[in-house]
Parts: structure tokens; C-alpha cells; sequence
């Protein structure tokens, strides 16, 4: 079935922004007896649907995710919706876990997960047994060996450009795991510890945590950065025991092209039909 | 009982520095059947008893809250303590909503309490409905109404100096509520949240949150600024709807003089005798 790049007859597309720390939640997706960033959303407003940018896992949390959901052109009194009563309502049913901070009327052929361009993760490490704050340990995993930041960024470098990452991608899905790795860079911030920027098209399930663990081993000094090209150039998939925790990981941005050109982007995508 | 400034003979004091994300916590002191801060520290190292210089209350958090503790002077198998296994050990005991940053021999007369010059809190506000992101929602309380920052700092600057706070605090403490507060200044921050800086020799109990609560009073344009000068004057209790909550307040700072002014300064704090 193709995706419907625009709402049925006599409905309106939303684009919905919004924010979550996703510690005590099982990811994205709805599952039964679970509580997930999607059920509740839904559960708040039972007769939408959401189509999420970035289908994040379970403790992996987000400042500026992007959905959309369809809604008949008006609410059951006649009327025009409100875009600011939609977001104050929504907030008040759910969970302060999740922060609804924008909803607007969204383009033709805008599809929250087809028509993005790309995606931006951060992913932190407090690494050589460095303290992190009570307050501010949520998003930050750890790491007991000190990590050289130049073998960091040396081993991440190699995996940027257009590559299959088979090696990286939880195997399974259907279709492609070629993608394009724009960034994937390690800074020390002003608390000493350590933050990946990584952008890419799309992410395979589970991408994020497995190159960070690829290349936590180079930063220690386990293996040299050459082994980072051997284990992608070879495609086959790589210890469970590198996957880095969801809590370090976080969705900061999703970049869609302008309106016009939309409709382009979401058909080279659905071409594609695995992108997340 | 004069407190004792100085460990019996045979033992020898410290200093313990910490942090902690008071969200889930009831507050510093030991109490039967409640998770607190002094209750954890202590199991995870049950000979001991703390002295704590800001006895924080149930929500409330610290990034910098100091203690002491007497232990004897060789451990149990004759040796001398070596305070980095102390920390190390303890921080494995322990929740990770409390981290144990620092253990040190304390100086003579060093006293948490009683040796402190003077303790520094923020409050964080975010007004007017302003939306907190949900990974940094831990230590801010919220306020519907907007707030004006110069008519708060108006209100804030007429509490500065010495006064008795009795309207500020909860009656049925011993002793004085005679106070120097020192510095009550709110700015808006990046994320246009409110923060409250509040320093004073010593606070007595719930202090912080009585006079950020009277203060957003004048804020919010319910009184004016003259309001605060009436009712410090004036010393009967406000009522208990203005308190804002812990969740808010985080101990930031506990300033001690140098080593050789710690008895003289102990002394002059210990004939107040209600200093907290």
C-alpha cells in the first residue's frame, strides 16, 4: 500500500512539535500494557493517529520531534479547530513527560516521516568515571574508561558519507540499509563530558547506539580507528554488547525542505520505503 | 548539650561534599518508612552520623549541600581511611539521585552547621504558562500568571538585611527568626525561566519558598511592593496558600571562613542557636 501523502477527503494534516524524556517510557511506538510516547499521545485525543519523524526506542528522548495526524475539517460542534486550544488541551491530559509545544495546519504533501530531509541526534557520555549532577543525569550514559576525543572523532569520521551500515542496523527490517551520515562529531563540553552530533537522512533501528559503541571502542583504545572501516566495509553485524543505552540519546532536530518541495522529497523516500 | 565542634578523641572529622535530585526524596532528616537524604547516606554507612549545614525539605534538591561525619581514627582493619575509596564506595551504595562528590579531613572546629558563614539557593520559575522542557522539568516550579521581573526584584530588595523573618517562617522553631539576608535578586534566563537568587546567613525553616511565594504576590500585580515592607513589619504568619513548592528550590552554595576563623565563627552561631 502506498503512504498517503495527504489527508482523506474532508480532513485537515497537523503538523505537531513536541518534546519528551523518554526514561520511563518504552519508546515511540504503541505496544499494549506499555507506556509509550505514541499511547499516550493518543490515548489524549482517541480518534487521531500519529506518523512520527523519528521512531525512538525505548529511554531515547526528544527536544523537537515531529508528527502529524489527520482530523476531519471540523470538530463535532461545526467549528474550526484552534491550533492554540488543541495544544493546551493535549498538554493538560497527558503526562509531564511529554511537552506539546507547537501544532500548526501543515502544507500539501507534508508527511512527518517521508518528507523530513534529515535528522540530528545528540548522544552524551560522562566517560572515566566522571560524576554527572542528580539533576542532570537523565540523558546521560556513562562510561567507566576515559575516551581520547581525537580517537573518538578520527573513528567517526570514517563512517561519514553515503555507506550501507549493515553492520549497524538491527537486521530484519525490510529494504535498504544504505544511508547517508552527514555528521558524526564528539565534542567535551563545559562539564568535561563528552556529546555526538550525529545527522544523517535516516537512521536504521537501533543506528545511533551502535556506531557510538563502534567508536567508544577506538576512543578507549581497544581496537584502532582502521577497524571502524573494516567492520562497515564487511556488513556483518556487530556485538550486541557495543550497543551504547537509550538514555543517552536524544532527537534535537528534524529538518523538512521547503513546501514546494515537499512533494518531491517524500516520493524519493517512499522509493526508498525504509527510511526512519 | 553544647554541640560538640570537634570529634571525640580517637576520632577523626570530615567533610562530605554532595549533590542530589530531591524529587523523589522526603527532604534531608531521617524519618522511619520515608526515602530521605540523611537516611541513604547513613545505611549505605551505618556507623555514622551527619551534621548537614541546610536542612533541605521534601522536594528539594542541592548541588552543593557539605555535611560532616566523626569516624574513628583507623578503619576496622587498622588502617588509615583513604578518602577516595570512601567516596567511591559510598557512590556504589548509594542511589544515583545522590552523588558524593568530595571527602576530606575536616579542619579543627569544623562544624557543617554551626561553622557556615552564610548558604545560597535559586528558585526557578517558569511563568505564564511557559513551557518546560520535560528533561529539564525537575527543579522548576511553574506559575500561570506572567510575572514582572522588575516589579519581583521591587519586592524582593525590600526583604534585604537584618529583620526578624517570622512572617517567613513556620512558627514552633526554637529560638530566633532574626536573619541578615544578603542577596534576593531574580533574573529571566536563556530559556526566559525566572531564577531567584537567595542568600543569607542562615534560613529558617521554609523560608526560601515563604518569600518567593509573597514576592510573586507583587509580581503577578496582586499587591504592591509596600505589601512586603507591611507584613515583614508587621510578623504574623502569611498564609500557608502563598508557599511555593520544593520542587523549585536547589541549595547551591554553603560558604565556610578560613580554618582559623571556624571556632570563632561557630562560637557566635551556637548563642543564636537556631541556625539552619
Amino acid at each position: 500500500m502506498e503512504p498517503t501523502l495527504n489527508p482523506e477527503s474532508g480532513f485537515l494534516r497537523f503538523r505537531i512539535d513536541f518534546s519528551y524524556d523518554g526514561t520511563n517510557l518504552s519508546g515511540w511506538a504503541k505496544q499494549p500494557d506499555q507506556r509509550t510516547v505514541q499511547g499516550e499521545l493518543e490515548a489524549a485525543r482517541y480518534e487521531v493517529e500519529l506518523v512520527v519523524a523519528g521512531r525512538t526506542d525505548a529511554g531515547v528522548h526528544a527536544t523537537a520531534q515531529v508528527a502529524h495526524f489527520d482530523l476531519p475539517e471540523q470538530d463535532k460542534y461545526g467549528k474550526a479547530w484552534s491550533v492554540q486550544d488543541l495544544v493546551y488541551r493535549l498538554n493538560r491530559m497527558i503526562t509531564e513527560e511529554i511537552r506539546v509545544k507547537n501544532i500548526t495546519l501543515a502544507p500539501p504533501f507534508f508527511h512527518a516521516r517521508f518528507s523530513a530531509l534529515r535528522r540530528t541526534y545528540i548522544y552524551k557520555i560522562a566517560d572515566g568515571q566522571r560524576q554527572v549532577e542528580p539533576l542532570k543525569r537523565f540523558d546521560i550514559a556513562t562510561w567507566y574508561r576515559h575516551l581520547d576525543l581525537s580517537r573518538l572523532n578520527e573513528a567517526s569520521s570514517r563512517l561519514l558519507g553515503e555507506h550501507d551500515f549493515a553492520t549497524f542496523c538491527k537486521p530484519g527490517g525490510a529494504g535498504t540499509s544504505i544511508r547517508r551520515l552527514e555528521k558524526f562529531h564528539w565534542e567535551r563540553t563545559g562539564d568535561a563530558n563528552l556529546v555526538a552530533t550525529v545527522t544523517a537522512d535516516a537512521f536504521c533501528y537501533s543506528m545511533v547506539r551502535n556506531i557510538v559503541g563502534a567508536v567508544v571502542c577506538v576512543g578507549e583504545g581497544r581496537f584502532e580507528p582502521e577497524w571502524i572501516s573494516a567492520i562497515l566495509a564487511n556488513k556483518s553485524r556487530i556485538s550486541e554488547s557495543y550497543v551504547f543505552p537509550g538514555r543517552g540519546l536524544t532527537l534535537i532536530s528534524v529538518e523538512y525542505p521547503s513546501d514546494s518541495e515537499l512533494e518531491a522529497r517524500a516520493a524519493i523516500t517512499i522509493r526508498r520505503r525504509d527510511e526512519d
